[in-house]
């Protein structure tokens, strides 16, 4: 067993200086603290709460960002596709393509994803059960494409809350492919403030910290130096500069969990 | 306030012949009844349990079974869409563009079909609140369209199970735009065979009894003459003979909700 | 099947010309209506959110007000009941012991309701399943008493709000017994209001005429003459004055759906 | 901050032999781990799925058993009560009275139980946020006892079913009293054995790390020399040779813990 991975960086993609900043920063306090590292951020925000919301730069503007990223600062790279005609394009500037929860049994999407051969990353639905997963990874399989990550990012509770299930961890270790916490949207409030989400960034580091000694192959966190400016998901975020800290003392309770598998 | 509008027909396109038989009996059925009546079914089951599924004859061929029916019956006709390309095509065939539960904030989608001019049925994700809503319907009236039906299908709750919260009945009518009660999918139990989802046929005439009275503008029933082989959504499917009887008792209770409005 | 019953009153005994003037307004509406009538109402509310929150007179004087309730008005009359050793004496007052839902699975009170030969309501626990309560009426079957009501006050889902399952309606009815439907504690919002809990009293008359259009034996509604000043349960009872048309409109349900059973 | 301390037992008393077995071995386990040990078992079952489930050997017997293990082994003992009268007698026998989730907002019985003076461990109803619980707390706080525990059990989830929100721990911190974590209830299934309540007991491990690493004062668990067997809680239970290993475990995260406090 490895040890851990964090997958971090802002929402969405907002300039070149921007996203290499972070990934600059975080790919440092990530070798410094042992952990492995993969930038993320999104060229487009397809599911807004509202029509009005920013949606990032898109397709072509955003790739050259993403493989911007990939070249200055030499770490994998990760984004999320909404269409299966993405997929190609997508793959030849990222390392992992991630499917977004909302759209985690769309057929054609996976199918797409996987037959690039690029790491594919499902991120749970909210409105499904761990053991229903194994459906999911068949339709990737079925391209042959067997480099799956699987995320966990909360599951409807009631109203405009998520509520994340330690269960599923195990659970969906149990495919065998490595799993992820998503501490930054497992406490959202999807939702939660009318025309946009909310979110409870207090407790990102109490998902990660929760899951992580449970023995996660990942963490992904999403980060910004002012979380409260970013174009989405600000209340959820972790700010940049809290980062080193919070990964290095995950990265002692990843020693300890990865010593004594549950 | 007009009759009940019933949407109705067999989940997933199996053949002209099939497709018209059943908006026929249908269209007879309700006209008996004094209903109005819209077909409903699908040309591409785009995100089945399994990717092994029966999806259906796809795009191309299924507008022209879609226009077959329209042609043939006289009524309008109803399918989903999943995608915003093929929003256009669709719009030409069929009258109403339905966006399936998953894909209810997939912005591109809705502004893709309500581009189109036809009215937009949204299925209200199960991952939604009804005061959600609102943002869904701004991003289609974006386009200029006002032709909006909003449906509830049923809300997550706990693991492979829907529930229903009958609140949400009033409150997408607060919005002013018509609420259609699916009573097919209300009672689906996601994933609940593992491979397939589940379902309760026998509590769809309970949802659909409560909606009436509640005075909703429409109910969405798939039927089928023989639900247990339909190559999907067998076991939440009404029979077909079953119909007639079904929609003459809820026009009953059409009457007296649209007598007594709440 | 008998038409409709009409449990109504306060929700806590306030005094004997109060608890009169609410039975006999809701008596006369009930006969006109035709409409069964059961008088409720608490002597002791033992599980209120906030410790100061009022509890009303307690046993003895509570006991005395029913009683003086049923002889000035001449209806039956029910109250809830919390410890064991109170099942007897209250059994003497009225003619319906009530189990909070809260308390459904205790056996000792439900095993000492049941030996009174009183009819015995239980509401299902906010924590159960419709079909978890067969062992609840065991327990009272166990003393023999088979005179038995069920009903339904909403489930819990998410944080402080609850949903109602209309599937649970016809679900507890195969048990044999009468199925009320709670139309107040159903909209209630427990602990909504921090110190209190909320409620949603415009959505009661919602849930009533649901429960009524599938055939249910009686609705629970609490009402009074100035809720928001009454001393608990405020934000979900209905005013007093609204309850005869409300009675009245549910009867014409009520008439349709016992004449088309589901 | 103290390290961790282990509440755990037998779901139920069986004889004085085989309770000071358990107590025994368990005090031994935590005294060789560093680890704290509070003996646990119920005298009475009193809300069984079924009424033929059995109870325990009651009051009387049931203390004397509690007071035996207490003057056997020398730990201290907590026991779960029912009812207000039962709290006097029980403070007599045992260090911790302890309040089931059922009955968690039961004004009197908080109330009865905070004037022994005996530290009160209340366990949070699977129908409360974790924001409820000050409300709880006061009730108790209202007899001038400060000596309170709060203990997270799971919230319910759809049907049969439960789930932990790892935030509800640092949430029900925030009011200053060490939070408990129950690892055996969390993972129960109520009812989902129809006449019993199932349980995934090797889930049970899984809650006990993630509480732990977020720094719980105490974990709660059930054990038993042969779960199978075991008069109830049995598909939740840890086995009593597997504990030293899982508590010395848990006692590494705890110190790992305590040095990081989130």
């Amino acid at each position: 067993t490895r040890p851990l991975t964090v997958i971090a960086g802002p929402c969405q993609l907002e300039s070149a200086d921007h996203a290499q900043m972070i990934a600059g920063r975080m790919a440092e306090a990530c070798a410094e603290a042992g952990a492995g590292y993969v930038f993320k951020a999104s060229f487009d925000k397809a599911n807004r709460t509202s029509v009005s919301g920013r949606r990032g730069p898109g397709l072509d503007e955003g790739l050259k960002l993403l493989e911007g990223v990939r070249k200055a600062i030499g770490c994998p790279v990760l984004t999320d596709v909404h269409l299966p005609d993405q997929c190609a394009a997508a793959a030849q500037a990222v390392d992992v393509l991630q499917i977004p929860a909302f759209l985690c049994r769309q057929t054609d999407l996976l199918v797409a994803a996987g037959e690039t051969g690029a790491v594919v990353n499902v991120k749970k639905g909210q409105f499904l059960a761990p053991w229903d997963m194994p459906n999911v990874v068949s339709k990737i399989e079925s391209t042959g494409n067997r480099r799956i990550l699987l995320t966990e990012r909360g599951t409807s509770f009631g109203y405009n809350t998520l509520v994340t299930d330690m269960r599923a961890l195990p659970q969906m270790a149990a495919t065998g492919y490595p799993v992820v916490m998503d501490a930054t949207h497992s406490v959202q409030q999807p939702g939660g403030l009318g025309g946009a989400s909310g979110g409870q960034r207090e407790f990102a580091p109490v998902m990660a910290r929760a899951a992580v000694a449970l023995g996660v192959a990942a963490v992904f966190i999403e980060t910004h130096e002012d979380p409260d400016s970013a174009p989405s998901d600000g209340p959820n975020m972790i700010p940049l500069d809290q980062m080193p800290a919070l990964i290095a003392s995950l990265m002692r309770f990843d020693a300890l969990a990865k010593a004594e598998p549950l």
